[in-house]
């Protein structure tokens, strides 16, 4: 039989959807399962995208530019306009999710070996899309007694080599929910500029900022026209994960013509997606100050709810909709699993996705779980007490 | 300014996309272009996979499984069967088009500087997928003289190195409209085995054999059951090239689950698409009787009419919906960017696909041109009377 590649081998299952086998199993016993291991809100799309492929008028279901209409880039970059962010349509390429926009970031600026540093813990599949690129991937780590702030400027400096090509961060922060401070992406910018390196942010949360608190994007500051890379997406913003479209930005114009060559070996993002995002630009103000203010109250239930479990750390998320929280277990992987095969409270049981998959650096994060406080308030007070009574009993 | 990749520019530009800026002017100068570039039928799609999105009662527009649902699989599977394939649902994964399917495969199979070979021409976007992944095309030539049969097994001996890890095939072939016999496919099959190969075989145009030939998978293949690739999708199939939903297929449990890891970690295929897809497969069978009808049509239209254009020569497809055709001219790139900025027969000219992108040999088939017959017959006289207009004019 031939052998499948080392690449595939070495490839991380994503920690978010390994144990959906398991979760099958505890369907299959009757048990209602919360999920807390997927960034999949319960938020209701807003009906503007959902009607918009009720009342298409397609004949043919045909393939649209690589990079996307330009019409919908237009008014993509007008939406940024409206976040300050000031770009061109032709800054933007049109992806398949914000998935394929990082894999034509990395394709676009590294080659087989180089390095990216990434603040750790950081989103789970950013492993994946190394393995996948045979980049490496060099963490430099935040605590989570600092609530995840940003590492000191030096630490990231005693990590580059001749192989760094760039730094890559999550802005509001998946899975920590940090958000970065406009000092803080002033700092990076001073890094990526000395060292001629590319910054990279995935942005797909920018909304998603509390307490008053304002996004500051690496695009608004002018002087990284040359380094940034901003990865976007429309799958939280309107709660439409399924549409996969999202974008890459660049003002580098060697990124974009570079990217837009991956776009096109792979022919067009979905049509009828795009379709639905174009519309989903129309959504009013008001469905988005009602999501943030559900989001704020979940987490201060969360956050107040976890707090009050035995053994129990976490931060406060100040953005996005997830959290890290360290539990009193030795390996949150086979807690994970043993949630979902062995216990329950009353029928039910939670799904909860181990951490350890969103380091980098072997043996850290594995008493961690990250949860995403998708779900609405109850829900997460029934999730949060089954979490504690499983802690009561679990022995690891 | 942070230098973008070494694979970013090797990464080939789409012979089939890249003129489009040229198209673009032409149109802003008035002229109407037909387009026989892009593998794009005007085949209307089953009004049944239309409707399907426009009845849908989502609320939210989620994630689905990684590998696409069981439903939608299962009902695959039993197309297969249908086809006299014998598959289970769970030797499928659901994927962003075709393309992603050939991703998934290479990342699979293949590292850096691993070895396919691949009849040649072959479908351009090989090379950027190959490129984009780090392995290297080794092509075996097949010649417009033998209607791009398949060459000798002896050829394909001579160039098995201990970096090869597969042969792939397009059957029927894109860009050569090539269908391999029963015969071809085992011979293939004694290869793969006899060298501990995979074969990859992308069967998107499976429903487009001609002239009472029948398409053989090389699922059909019992032996292959390790080996076996296939790369599918429902692009063409039923005139849905937007939806962007493909799978790959193989009884092969390690190369499933090893794909099953680049699957998760980009979350999961559009979901509207995939309901577009799953009413597909209830589409009548006289609509593919009605399209294949058309098909045959328009190349035997299209083939009459180029064999009496003086200095042309063409090779008769078998199935698909593409011919290389070679011309009297030294560079058809530079002829089709002419036809676009230069010329027009009443202000009408032709979008063709200069065909040296479909080769991975330097320096061949910069003499031909791929065309595909997505249009119908009246377009199809006046686009070949436009080129062989064209042709007494264009000195290069």
């Amino acid at each position: 039989m031939p052998s499948i590649s080392k690449k595939g081998q070495l490839m991380p299952q994503s920690p978010i959807r390994k144990l959906v086998p398991f979760a099958e199993k505890a369907y299959k016993q009757g048990k209602t399962v919360y999920h807390l291991n997927i960034g999949q809100p319960d938020i209701k799309t807003p009906q503007v995208a959902l009607d918009a492929v009720k009342i298409h008028s397609l004949d043919i279901l045909a393939y649209t530019r690589s990079e996307g209409s330009e019409q919908y880039r237009q008014k993509i970059a007008k939406y940024y306009a409206n976040n300050d962010i000031h770009v061109n349509h032709d800054d933007i390429i049109v992806t398949t999710g914000g998935s394929e926009a990082l894999l034509f970031a990395f394709g676009s600026i590294m080659d087989v070996d180089d390095e990216i540093i990434i603040p750790e813990p950081f989103y789970a599949n950013y492993n994946g899309f190394s393995t996948a690129s045979g980049v490496k991937v060099v963490p430099v780590i935040s605590k989570i007694e600092n609530n995840f702030a940003l590492p000191p400027i030096e630490e990231f400096e005693k990590l580059i080599t001749p192989k760094t090509k760039g730094i890559l961060i999550c802005n509001p922060g998946n899975p920590t929910g940090y958000l970065y401070s406009k000092e803080e992406i002033k700092k990076l910018a001073d890094i990526v500029k000395k060292h001629d390196l590319f910054l990279i942010a995935d942005e797909v949360y920018r909304e998603f900022a509390y307490d008053g608190a304002t996004h500051y994007s690496i695009l608004q500051e002018e002087s990284l026209n040359d380094y940034a890379i901003v990865i976007d997406s429309v799958s939280k913003r309107y709660s439409m994960c399924g549409a996969r479209i999202g974008c890459l930005v660049s003002k580098n114009k060697q990124v974009i013509q570079t990217a837009l060559k991956f776009a096109q070996a792979r022919l067009s993002p979905p049509t009828l997606a795009q379709i639905a995002s174009e519309a989903a630009l129309e959504t009013p103000q008001s469905y988005f100050d009602d999501v943030i203010e559900e989001y704020v109250d979940r987490r201060n239930t969360l956050i107040s709810e976890l707090n009050k479990v035995e053994g129990l750390k976490v931060a406060n998320p100040k953005g996005a909709f997830y959290c890290i929280a360290e539990l009193p277990v030795k390996n949150s992987d086979a807690f994970a699993q043993w949630l979902l095969e062995d216990f329950d409270v009353n029928g039910e049981t939670i799904m909860v996705a181990p951490a350890a998959g969103f380091y980098s650096t072997p043996g850290v994060g594995l008493n961690q779980i990250r949860i995403a406080y998708v779900l609405n308030k109850e829900s997460l007070i029934k999730a949060v007490n089954i979490l504690k009574e499983a802690l009561k009993v679990y022995k690891d």
